[in-house]
């Protein structure tokens, strides 16, 4: 067990012990939400936005991209009942500092027998904020296996202070 | 605006009250670490394994799964020098509840015309707990393209309790 590691369990102890009545949420989110929002370390979606446990599915990716969420969100909706999505990207992302064919490129570099492979992967980079949120939120808005009854807007959030904006 | 999000504005003015000085937070995970955990609604990776704002990449599917993963994890240790993962999976979680097929099933009955795409999509469900988590360490550990210097480790989160327990 790495140095890193060995702090999960004093950490869990404390919450463990202030859990209360936690154990007893049911497995369907209480507010019919699901988040998707960026993986980036800065971001904290419980604190955030006042989600408490058993509110609402918090999908997270590099970016907060609303393509690769698809499978999740699927699940989210049919089997869990959600009936809204917030889609979060956010300033300063890593994703708007780099292209795909860039990083495909620098794999290739260090992988060269796995160059197919690596040619096959997409990874979603951005060039413009707000523009990637419209066009996520418009992506789940078309997607045939999105519910059609679904309410989906896109925010900003700001990593310099914290603030979210709605965008659309 | 529906009254679900109409609450974002309120939780968020108070974070930013008590926001400090994270933002200056370096774009890179302090603790070089990916966490890889499940969208469920009852966890808070952040609260129960004491990850704050600037920590840890925080990855989150449907079921915690590593080959979901994988575009942002290939992008955390890349482009932001993360160099460990810890992978949880969690009891009483969705993923175990049913399979690829019946899903597929339950979505083409209600959209025969997207049939060919449906068949086209692995919702990664698992049978077994522990199995699972050793399964897609191992995963992890033999991805060419995930860095072998990798520390992984694999864990279940308890939802009953809110314990952490290492599995490998």
């Amino acid at each position: 067990m790495s140095a890193e590691h060995s702090t999960f369990p004093n950490a869990n102890n404390k919450y463990v012990e202030s859990f209360g009545s936690k154990g007893s949420l049911p497995l369907p989110p209480a507010r019919k939400l699901a988040v998707v929002t960026c993986m980036d370390a800065r971001i904290d979606p419980a604190a955030s936005l006042g989600i408490h446990e058993g509110d609402a599915h918090i999908i997270r990716n590099a970016g907060g991209i609303a393509k690769d969420a698809l499978r999740s969100i699927i699940i989210s909706q049919r089997l869990l009942g959600t009936r809204e999505i917030a889609l979060f990207h956010h300033t300063d992302c890593g994703m708007l500092t780099f292209t795909t064919p860039q990083l495909q490129d620098q794999l290739k570099e260090a992988h060269p027998e796995h160059s197919t492979e690596i040619s096959g992967i997409e990874f979603h980079p951005f060039g413009d904020l707000e523009a990637a949120v419209k066009s996520d939120v418009e992506f789940l808005k078309n997607h045939p296996l999105v519910l059609k009854e679904t309410v989906i807007t896109g925010w900003i959030y700001e990593v310099e202070t914290g603030k979210v904006r709605q965008v659309v």
